[in-house]
């Protein structure tokens, strides 16, 4: 019986194709390499890709789903679905849910992270997009809003310019995708540090993972996250703090944190997102 | 005759005296509580105190010298001079060379780091300097510029908004005061995290250390540096660096750095400089 399952989960899935979540921290590659998005497709099953495009982060949702749709469409994926969703009740269109079934790439575009989690969290759409993401029948991307949403505890705005404080971040809830991390997204670009360690003090529990634009961690099922792209990917893991005043101070007091561990991971570096390690081990 | 000697040190410098070095990221307070400011007048002998001023670092170097000298005159210092000196032939002036001598306290104003080193690095004068504040005789103060040539290795200039990169730090050589660290200023408020780790990976011995502005941090002789003032002192170790790429990349590709160790230090924070810890030990 669990024979006959797996062989019938190889023939819907390419033999090849290893799906993955790429958290891409936004204004990625879209017109030379386009080393991210291509990946992605391939992960998806390339031409045998059937591909879901988000576009409700964005203001613009035409504009932007036509512009991943063209991208995908001229790699050769199968099919290509926008699912332009712009109120919460279209979650429930059973086209769209027929879909989410059946396809194997979803792409979750820019815009604004609150909007995005506002028309699709906890809708049956996106935890039957969860569930098969879950069980390695979906390569899931999201870039910018797309990348913020993927934690539990999310990014949903902030400051720069200023040392790790209270309000220098504003926290909300995200899709819970890979649960156990914060996303910042335009990392290094837009100087994030302070405020993805302003979300690490509140949240201690949790990973921060900072991605530059043009960048992308790769996820794959086993815990190892790989780094794609031009910029870096930030990985600020408090598992060793000692000491943090967060609880303690007003809002606007600067907030200590002591004994962070800091990577800064280039490209093709690996991390153990389980064993919160540099993977393999270096000495 | 130690005793004697002893004894005439202790006539010299009052009981409650202990000198320090205070190392400021720039813009602190001289109009309302002005703690920092207090602190180091404190320190260098309070009503006692013979301050030397060096605002060699600017460009307005009377403007700024009056400032700090109306500064430490209302808080009632002994003495004080301001050390304008415009050439480097100047550091050989016998006065300078006899108040150095005397002085209790030396305060190196902001500006021009470059500019400050041009002036009076390898003088006699600042030689003297040295000697005095390494034999705990003299109370040290740097803000701004005054506070980057602390260490052996000076950051020059720099940017912010990018991941770390060879291209994103301009390094020098400092006054060498505390040379195991690399000191960065207004630390937060311009984004400098990136371009302090830029530099560590170039010089993975030292231990960088970012001062946010209206914030110090005093080193006692003992090798503890204590946080004082509004904002954070950012301590970046790399005594545990596993990883980085920095010889082998091209000025603007991403530099990788595996297992920092950082601390974000709030106010009344103490680090061991030489243990690399925060003081006294945490779990």
């Amino acid at each position: 019986m669990l024979q006959l399952e797996s062989l019938s989960d190889r023939t819907r899935m390419p033999q090849l194709t290893k799906t993955a979540v790429l958290v891409i921290g936004g204004a990625e590659d879209k017109v030379h390499g386009r080393e991210i998005l291509h990946t992605f497709f391939a992960r998806a099953g390339a031409a045998d890709a059937r591909i879901a495009i988000f576009p409700s982060a964005s203001r613009e949702p035409t504009i932007i789903g036509d512009r991943y749709r063209s991208i995908f469409e001229e790699m050769g994926a199968k099919v290509i679905k926008v699912l332009d969703i712009r109120e919460r009740e279209q979650a429930e269109d059973p086209h769209f849910q027929e879909f989410i079934q059946e396809c194997t790439g979803v792409f979750l575009t820019g815009g604004d992270q609150l909007r995005l989690c506002g028309l699709l969290a906890d809708t049956p759409l996106i935890e039957k997009m969860r569930m098969r993401v879950h069980s390695g029948e979906i390569t899931l991307a999201g870039t910018s809003a797309g990348a913020a949403v993927m934690g539990h505890h999310m990014i949903a705005g902030g400051g720069s310019g200023e040392c790790p404080n209270r309000s220098l971040v504003d926290m909300a809830t995200g899709l819970g995708i890979i649960p156990e991390v914060i996303v910042d997204q335009h990392f290094h670009n837009r100087n994030r540090m302070s405020r993805l360690m302003s979300a690490i003090a509140a949240h201690p529990d949790r990973l921060g993972i900072g991605i530059d634009e043009d960048t992308c961690a790769m996820f794959e099922k086993d815990g190892i996250l790989q780094v794609m792209g031009k910029g870096t990917v930030t990985i600020i893991d408090p598992g060793k703090m000692s000491h943090t005043n967060h609880a303690a101070v007003s809002a606007t007091e600067p907030v200590s944190l002591h004994n962070l561990q800091v990577h800064i991971l280039g490209y093709g570096d690996r991390y153990h997102l389980h064993q919160r390690c540099i993977f393999p081990p270096e000495a």
